[in-house]
């Protein structure tokens, strides 16, 4: 575990200097905005996502420059969400890390420019030749990121997410909305590092496989946290879930059988991985780490 | 004059197509989303950046499916744009092309992720083969509308135009603010069909210049509007710049002095495309068009 933590922390402090040197604040009157997106964006986070792309890209020898930039454009649509979900109309949350939410710390509308210029930027950084030599395969990391992020996948989810305080989810509800609204983004970190290395069907599949298994793990356990963690914790609002009626894996589940069921989730991730060597011990690891966090 | 609107009108009707098809209407309790996706798009507008691109593809003997398709693309961006303006902690605006705004016909969370989906969607349907057959083409324009779309143009002016509220801009910031907030999607429009149809540096030159003319011919026009059209014409509230206290090109120049400069610039824009033939000749009808139009 120790190897992960360290692993995990190396790639915080990578991807951190990459999202500092692509978010310069520029001179002007809206210099507002470029602070919004740096203060919505830097020093924080698990940076889970760019873990997973960095250690799929491993898997293929991909240039650590490459799978940071990639994970750096994951980085800035996981934060741009977190800034429209945290707002007024959406979630109304007034924390994040710890920290007041972008809407609290400036103003609604500077919080809505600023994640539609994070979400931008994403595609921005992908498009760019210095992410990847190959047009065919900056085009595909934008196809596939715009999949996962949109309408079919991260938005829908969101969108899912709202009208689940009028209807009742069940247990297959509950993880297509998971599917959709965190599912997809995690699936594309770990599809990018195949992307970037170009790797064989096989390869995709499996990492498809352990990222489907790892994205579930990944919710139950958010939803144990928001019963089980406390504010200090996890540096949010918790039991926000419960106050709003909502159906989660742990409401339907129950505790004991939700926890025992990101386990087995989180076995069959790493099972998916069998065929790789040990390059794969970090995801494998990864998925453990997951179901135990208390953040 | 009467090619010109015909040709509009065939573009307009062509956009109408290819986006209906890319907004279908999915099952699930997710189908607001995409219901709030097509009131955005669908049915409305004069569709002028489309006209850019088809024309400027035309120059290049680029096929009209790619060019509507970017053409699309780009028409998600600017309807993204204006549901976003639109909302509480933006403009506030109740009306846009003669109906209820998004979030007044749905809700404010809705309006955010339709905007939110609309946006992600137009980098899906650059990246997509469909669009171009050429990965580095597709990458290009991505990476162009990302840079056009993004904090250093469009929402880098929506910010400058909300912190023009507070500040007094002369010419020149009023200049650059336009620049910012519809120069750059404007110039993407006419720089996109440079861009499929590779052309060389000259006539992106050229094109630039055209669009960099052109877009400003369309702030003071839409300046003007603002103070002379009626609500019945614009589909949309009037004076409110005045009633903000906000410079404006007219403001600042006055109605008779701004309306000169705006003709003085379609002229100029149409010079910039001396070098092309009659194919050019669209673009050069449509500065004046923009000088002449009421809504």
């Amino acid at each position: 575990m120790l190897a992960l933590e360290k692993a995990l922390r190396t790639t915080a402090q990578d991807v951190e200097d990459v999202l500092d040197k692509i978010l310069r604040v520029e001179e002007g009157h809206e210099a507002r905005l470029f602070e919004s997106m740096r203060y919505a964006t830097l020093g924080g986070g698990k940076r889970f996502r760019p873990f997973l792309v960095v250690q799929s890209a491993a898997l293929f020898s991909v240039s650590r420059t490459s799978a940071l930039r990639v994970a750096a454009a994951i980085e800035l649509v996981h934060c741009y969400s977190l800034v429209h979900d945290d707002l007024p109309a959406m979630d109304d949350d007034d924390l994040r890390r710890g920290q007041p939410t972008v809407h609290k710390q400036f103003d609604e509308a500077t919080a809505i420019l600023a994640g539609d210029a994070l979400l931008t930027m994403a595609f921005e950084v992908l498009a760019d030749r210095r992410t990847h030599e190959n047009g065919n395969v900056r085009a595909e990391l934008v196809a596939a990121l715009a999949s996962a992020a949109g309408a079919h996948g991260m938005v829908g989810g969101q969108m899912l997410d709202l009208e689940a305080e009028k209807i009742e989810l069940d247990i297959g509800g509950i993880t297509r909305l998971q599917r959709l609204k965190t599912g997809a983004l995690i699936a594309f970190s770990c599809e990018a590092g195949a992307i970037l290395g170009r790797a064989s069907s096989d390869a995709r599949e499996a990492l498809r496989g352990y990222a489907h298994d790892l994205g579930l793990t990944f919710q139950i356990a958010d939803d144990l946290l928001d019963v089980e963690g406390t504010i200090e914790e996890t540096g949010k609002a918790v039991g926000k879930d419960a106050v709003a009626g909502k159906a989660t894996f742990v409401s339907i589940l129950g505790v004991e059988r939700a926890r025992a069921q990101a386990k087995l989730l989180a076995n069959q991730a790493a099972e998916h991985l069998a065929a790789f060597d040990e390059s794969a011990d970090p995801l494998r690891a990864a998925a453990n780490f997951v179901v135990e966090r208390r953040n």
